[in-house]
């Protein structure tokens, strides 16, 4: 089984509370999604109901809703489930965590919290914890995790790789459908259907709850609209001469990957060339920069100097990449204003993009991992434009 | 063309104003990517990059990374764009945002905010709008979009009751294609393709941009697993004697619907048929008791009331319905603890679900529209047994 191991759950549980007590903290309230998971591995979905994961020097509680405990009891790693009927209720979730903590003697001193509160969406709104813990003293603590969770463990390169597996897949289905007349969606659809069940069926009895899909598409970068870095669906129509910006990944055991690739449909120009041959200039500047007790902002910076040393600069748009792993974009940012040191076990996107607007966008996106003396490409789908030239 | 008309927007913007007026706030700083579509219709992908709407009695002004300018200026309907060059770069997007309110006199006095500084995710880390625009009051007022979102206009229950037609059909897909032996998963994907290219090829033309897919599914909820009301997908194979719970809907302009169905596979027994009963009573009861002047609470509390009287209190687990539209869930909730009076335009789901352990979990969810004397059903999927029940 592929997954995240009692024995690494409790090493983080274990990191955690060190910092908590180094910081004076008694306790870890964590409200984000994110956060919950990664201390319980409890996979679930957020709602307009609270949920929290409480740490302690000696335990750890899952407070969710009357509708996740049967759920709870059977996927967290916790050693109490903690009940509330519903939201809004009669009395808000909140005033039970309040009554939760108070009963477990956490009711006052000082409280770590990822934030202050359930942020919510959904339609939640509530008061936050301070408010109705005004006894406590709670601080801000959510750097605890995240910086935690930026050092990917041998499990979670594991599920990245099984991600970039599937993605390759359901990429390789994406070029082969393509065809000029076709709609993105049409192509898009086909090549997530085949990679999911190929995914299911090869190593389905392996995939932790939760897994899948296996993707592949273009969210709108098709032709023209390649030029807009964050462009949405028209389900555009595929036609000669178009270049293409992809998006492929699978979500695993909540882990994910970034494959993205810049397709020509039918023989380049050579302004597509040249365009192309610069954006994989720039992904192997940021290559060959990244390895340990380098600055994630001088990654950044080398590929900022080469689009100014090219003329690009007016084609530029966004930075070079950022952390990934259970969340789909996380910190540190290969961005000249990040200067974390870049660690083994880091896991990166790395997309310089080349974007000229009425013309086309040129962006590849690849998932590396960083290792004692550089970094490795976790992705393996060919980067070069021959390989990426689709026959009409 | 369907969409959001430039009226509509006018009279969201002006009814804000009038709003902030009474309040006496200056502006409107709105960080939430709902609360920022809703006033300029701009259809994006929130990330670590804050993008935030202002609105003054004068101007509406988009605040955007550098990556979604012409984008911003193709499709969103504001005065201005006022762009920053990334986030976090060399200074915090936040400075950028204190700027340009400084240079538009908005640097002190009293502004309203749906949240203190962009509340992110995707890594993102930064500080409040309080602390970098200390000389002005920062309040709370994401309640007003939020309040003046419940009640639909004519042009949202359009996009809603297309997404209705689209789920409707991805679900008549999903129970065609069950059989014996298929993967949830299998029938899923194929259901979900089928109705997105029928969507697509049917009003593809007529579609704002970044609608679609229009899907259907099981998520986890395969015989005994359906009672679990949040279960997650484990590609479960469907078997004869199953309950299935299922869950359709299409995203139309950012709009939503919610189709849910109660299957069984093969001939029901007695006793599924009597939880199936009982399920669409309790359904009844709500859709009933819902017409303009009746506080959602009231709602709720009957459908208790015939948990209790008919002895299914172990098996509930959660609240009767919640509003819904351009978010998956809203405000206001179907609960004994939400007073909000019901109105003309709002639009519920009504789902009261029974989910007995270690058997089957019952649940329709329908889409509902308050008119002026009681409540109309959006969707109109079969929902009686005969009708539900899969031949093996």
């Amino acid at each position: 089984m592929l997954g995240i191991g009692r024995a690494t759950l409790a090493r983080r549980r274990e990191k955690v509370r060190e910092e908590l007590g180094r910081r004076g903290l008694r306790a870890l309230v964590a409200f984000g999604p994110a956060q919950v998971r990664y201390l319980s591995d409890f996979a679930f979905i957020a709602t307009e109901r609270p949920m929290a994961l409480i740490l302690t020097e000696e335990k750890a509680w899952l407070f969710v809703p009357r509708l996740e405990v049967e759920h709870a009891e059977r996927s967290a790693w916790v050693d109490e489930v903690l009940a509330y009927p519903e939201y809004p209720d009669r009395e808000h979730p909140m005033l039970h965590l309040a009554r939760f903590l108070r009963d477990r003697g956490l009711g006052e001193g000082r409280l770590g919290v990822d934030t202050d509160g359930y942020a919510g969406g959904y339609g939640y709104a509530g008061p936050r914890l301070s408010e109705v813990l005004p006894e406590a003293s709670i601080e801000r603590a959510g750097d605890i995790v995240a910086r935690l969770s930026q050092v990917k463990s041998p499990e979670e390169i594991e599920l990245i790789r099984e991600s970039v597996r599937w993605g390759h897949l359901a990429h390789r289905y994406l070029q082969e459908a393509i065809r000029p007349g076709r709609s993105e969606t049409e192509v898009s659809l086909e090549a997530t259907q085949k990679a999911t069940l190929a995914m299911i069926r090869t190593v389905g009895e392996l995939l932790p709850p939760g897994s899948g899909p296996a993707f592949a598409g273009f969210r709108g970068q098709v032709g023209k609209g390649s030029a807009l870095p964050h462009a949405v669906t028209t389900h555009a129509v595929i036609r000669a001469g178009d270049v293409l910006v992809t998006g492929a990944s699978a979500n695993v055991g909540g882990y994910g990957s970034e494959l993205e690739r810049t397709l020509v449909v039918g023989p380049p120009t050579p302004e597509q060339e040249r365009f192309f041959r610069l954006m994989v200039e720039a992904q192997e500047i940021a290559f060959a920069r990244i390895r340990p007790g380098v600055a994630c902002a001088k990654v950044d910076a080398e590929v900022r100097r080469f689009f100014r040393e090219q003329g690009l600069e007016e084609y530029w748009r966004h930075h070079t990449g950022h952390g990934l792993g259970a969340g789909m974009h996380e910190a540190p940012f290969l961005d000249v204003g990040d200067g974390t040191v870049i660690e083994p076990g880091m896991v990166f996107s790395l997309e310089p993009g080349i974007y000229v607007p009425g013309f086309a966008g040129f962006r590849h996106s690849d998932t590396i991992l960083v290792t004692e003396s550089g970094a490795e490409w976790l992705t393996y789908y060919p980067r070069d434009l021959p390989s990426l030239t689709v026959d009409v």
